[in-house]
């Protein structure tokens, strides 16, 4: 061991140390001089020590004065107790100070763009900036907590996979492009000049062909690519827990995930969510929460009153229900306050999000004691308000939001707004909002008193997850003039509805579900078709002639028919998974070394120019 | 649960499930009436069981007797013992078998292109065919073995690193392109046009940049990519266990990964090797075995004899001492009689091996009695006989073996051609040769005698393990007149030889070592330079200008001065140690979905032609 090496590292040294001579290596995270003192914290991964340089040790004294934030070092000291009163509450080394005899400077630092301390008073450097020198970025404490926290889930995920039997196997990542969906990423080929590789949008066909194969549960943590244009919770390249299993149903399916994600909480938050979860058909979901993806942290459920409506005197809504549109309403309750009536007019705070999604107007009636005021509550008999009440539970001081169009419109706008009320209303609490405010209370507290605080305790209604099953097959392409798979055309029908495949597809349910946390979609999957006469209708029935459907996937429907058995599973987005468990709703915080939000990463350059020759060998060029 | 879903496995009913109803779900293994019964060996994962069905059961009986193999089925019936004699020892659910009561045929399967029962009679179809029909190839049960094998590495690979405090991060596959070494895989970006990512070749950028960001422990079971003509143990993509740490010195790696590979050997078969492992220089790997990956599990040390030879009167020998050459010399212990001297001449099995590296000719002589005979014998006198024979340690029975070269060719040579002993003199015994042979008396006896064998038993001396290391930092260049680097461009200089990095770069050796099991290279690391001036001075050495340096390693040259530690790491090949732990040395029975030769996908036929639409979106055309 070379005599610079450490001994321990800098989280590791307590009370019981005091006397031992000791080597630390790491980071100057800060640096002061106090009279005859120079203090050093010293940072590491696992934590970090004060270093204390005494002036009678001049020419180390000499040196520490002059080192910088970010200089890496080797110090060799003595571990003593603090000055009584100087302990730290808030390290696990706040007990002790290590004297420092000998020091070795491993690698100095200039002054860097910006400061990786965290200090609570210093703004984070701007994003760009940021992912430029990312690899200064990662030295945050707060990246190193959540890149640990991926690893600890993916430990987790891999151990319970593992012991129910599942088998890792890697499928490649050089596959053939089915131009379907997204975009792939295009790999040219030098071997075969002319011809592409693709990328894998997803290991779905491999896995399938896997089950086929006999492998009966197979797993993999699996890096997928997608050339799609991002958005603020997407990359170019993201990682999902892939999961097959053989001689399943739906149940089979649910009730593993349900466990993984229950053990998943466990063991990175020590929580424990009941399960199973609740499961909601896709009809419902979009009925009373505007979305295939509710938040249920919360209520706010939306209640279609067109029933109701048909019976007032306003023509808006009466020329809606006529036409066969809806009137749907959330009763935001005790809201009436909070929104004042010019902030409900269009072009308001609420009317806003609803134009957003085309609807013609937001229609609102504020309930002040027993009377329900508001521009159109003039146009609903006393009898029609009442009715109103009763359905949506109406009470004094809330405040009632109609939107009235056509059905998926509607949904779709009270879904948006349900979500805005959610959380502009404070329904529910993100813990990683909760545990900022108790750091700001609990936690200073306990450090002004110099106590140590409680632990931020997590509960297990701050992760809300349910399945939304039972969705359509098919959905009608209107451009396109035919029908397009909901899920992917892997995906099989509901057993009592595969007559319907022929006769009326928009009537077939697909056995697929989606798992949804807090408001995201973090899974999806389904029972496949096992059948190749059923694969085939699909493919037909999704504009996809024999030929057309054999050049493409010819492999699976051959696989199909040389004896395939009933199969189904799901897949997990683990970056999503990750950033909901670490609090953030940045994709890019739980991502080591992410492209911006054009696909560029800003760190290396790339993508960037090749060589000419490079091409050639290719049997590509620029166009 | 549907009622056609299985309550056991195939695996899994012993004696004490008799009397029980079950429904197992599996494959038709094979099938075969007599009489009034029909049996079918029903398979899946975990095992087969022999289901009956009885003639009495007419409906279930006409079924059975038409379905052919691979016919995927759910039998519902009653375990029984077998009557007595019928028992099976060679698999655990020998002694029971189930009445079939209902079937359920979940897809009937015509005629396969290949048998995948694996009989003892039956010859494997070629492998062309097979990697065609790779989803049926892989129900072969040796090849599911092998999968669940490396499953099983991976998994224990995980457990270990996680245990000692490594994160698994992951990174980037769209990175950027580098072209140095091995060709890079390109993929064009559709939103810059003209430009490039680049499938990484190994994260040994990233791996290096996260010790910078303080991450202090990472490894990562990494895919790695490279565009090279293929041989027979590669693939266009390949799986690496990427390890790196900050602040250790050679032995920490060394030490952590002899840890590993005990673990990983102790977990996948339960065998304890020694360690730690011999550690063998490079320089003395290639005098004494000619390799510097030597296979140790024999021993036919080459000894350099050129003191003796210029003693002789042999003008060959002299020729080539005179102009700097060497002479060294193998003794074939007890192999006289194995070579005839036809089978030593020119073009004869042993000179053909040592022409391909373009030796003069091999010299030989044999030692019958206490005489040494052969063509050259007569050149030497005897009191240089005399000494030959001590160096060399000869006995009757030997065979001495002389190349007389530069020292790199003559190396080179008697390397190959001590490879080439070892095995045909049988002087180690692969593990699976061992077992087949065992399976072939052993086990046949067993299963003659209807009782159970004692398991096959592996020892530490079929995994042979060793380091090499003290490798020279560069080699020169006759081509491209500059020095170019043997590991990497980032691989530290011994602390010694840093001052020969200006004045004889030739002399500096690296803190560079390989792993070696069974003569195979099985992983490689260093310590890497964590100084930016001597990365600087490495890089302009290698021929690379600042500014060249800069543009393409500018942030890694930025990392280095920002808070650099001492870092180091390693590499390991997974498809190759799966590979060798599996007992196979054809690179594709351990990949699930593996490229041919050529790198093209049989089964799905990638690389295949892409839309035109595709080309124009990323800005490329055919050239």
């Amino acid at each position: 061991m070379a005599e610079w090496q450490r001994t321990h590292t800098c989280g590791e040294l307590r009370d019981s140390h005091v006397g031992q001579t000791v080597t630390l290596n790491g980071w100057v995270l800060i640096s002061r001089k106090f009279g005859n003192q120079v203090f050093v914290d010293l940072r590491d991964r696992y934590g970090l020590t004060q270093i204390v340089f005494e002036a009678d040790n001049a020419e180390l004294f000499a040196t520490a004065d002059k080192m910088g934030r970010e200089w890496v070092l080797s110090v060799t000291g003595v571990v003593r107790a603090r000055v009584a009163g100087k302990d730290r509450t808030d390290v696990a080394t706040g007990r002790i100070e290590v004297e420092a005899k000998a020091l070795t400077v491993l690698n100095a630092c200039p002054p860097l763009p910006f400061s990786v301390t965290e200090f609570p008073d210093e703004e984070p450097a701007n994003e760009d900036l940021r992912l430029q020198y990312r690899y200064l970025d990662l030295r945050r404490r707060s990246i190193q907590g959540v890149l640990t926290l991926r690893h600890r889930m993916n430990k987790a995920i891999r151990d319970y996979m593992d012991e129910r039997g599942f088998l890792e196997l890697e499928t490649p990542l050089l596959g053939k492009s089915t131009p379907e969906g997204a975009r792939d990423y295009l790999v040219p080929s030098r071997v075969f000049n002319g011809e592409f590789f693709a990328l894998p949008q997803s290991p779905q066909l491999y896995k399938q062909l896997l089950m086929i194969s006999g492998y009966d549960k197979y797993f993999q943590i699996a890096r997928c690519l997608r050339d799609e244009d991002l958005r603020a919770d997407r990359q170019p390249e993201f990682t999902q827990l892939d999961v097959e299993m053989s001689f399943v149903e739906i149940d089979n399916v649910l009730g593993l995930m349900e466990g993984l994600a229950a053990d998943m909480l466990q063991k990175c938050h020590g929580i424990t969510v009941p399960t199973p979860f609740p499961r909601l058909k896709y009809a419902d979901a979009v009925l009373r929460y505007g979305s295939d993806k509710p938040d249920l942290r919360f209520g706010l459920e939306i209640v279609d009153v067109s029933d109701i409506a048909a019976e007032s005197e306003f023509t808006v809504f009466k020329s809606v229900l006529a036409a066969g549109g809806v009137v749907r309403g959330i009763n935001a309750k005790g809201a009436a306050d909070r929104f004042s009536n010019s902030q409900l007019k269009p072009g308001g705070e609420l009317p806003k999000l609803v134009e957003v999604y085309k609807a013609k107007g937001l229609a609102w009636m504020k309930a002040e004691g027993d009377k329900l005021t508001g521009s159109i509550e003039k146009f609903f008999p006393d009898a029609v308000k009442a009715k109103l009440k009763e359905k949506l539970g109406v009470q004094p001081g809330d405040l009632l939001l109609f939107v009235a169009d056509k059905a998926e419109l509607t949904a779709n706008a009270l879904g948006a707004l349900r979500s805005h009320l959610g959380s502009a209303l404070k329904l529910y609490v993100n813990w990683w909002e909760e545990k900022a405010a108790w750091d700001a209370t609990e936690g200073a507290a306990a450090k002004k008193e110099k106590r140590a605080a409680k632990p931020f305790a997590m509960r297990p209604e701050h992760f809300n997850l349910l399945w939304v099953t039972d969705f359509p097959m098919f959905g009608w392409d209107d451009e396109e003039k035919r029908w397009a798979a909901i899920h992917h055309p892997f995906t099989g029908p509901m057993d009592e509805d595969v007559p319907f495949l022929e006769s009326d597809p928009g009537k077939v349910r697909a056995k697929a579900y989606d798992l949804v946390l807090n408001g995201y979609e973090v899974g999806g999957g389904s029972i496949r078709i096992h059948r190749q006469d059923v694969q085939n209708t699909v493919f037909k029935l999704l504009g996809m002639e024999l030929d057309e459907a054999k050049k493409r996937f010819g492999f699976l429907l051959d696989a199909l028919q040389s004896g395939a058995p009933p199969h189904g599973g799901i897949a997990l987005g683990l970056d999503r998974w990750c950033m909901i468990l670490a609090g953030t709703t940045n994709i890019r915080d739980v991502i080591a070394f992410p492209k911006n939000q054009k696909a560029r990463d800003l760190m290396t350059g790339a993508p960037a120019a090749v060589d000419a020759r490079q091409l050639r060998d290719l049997g590509v060029k620029l166009s």
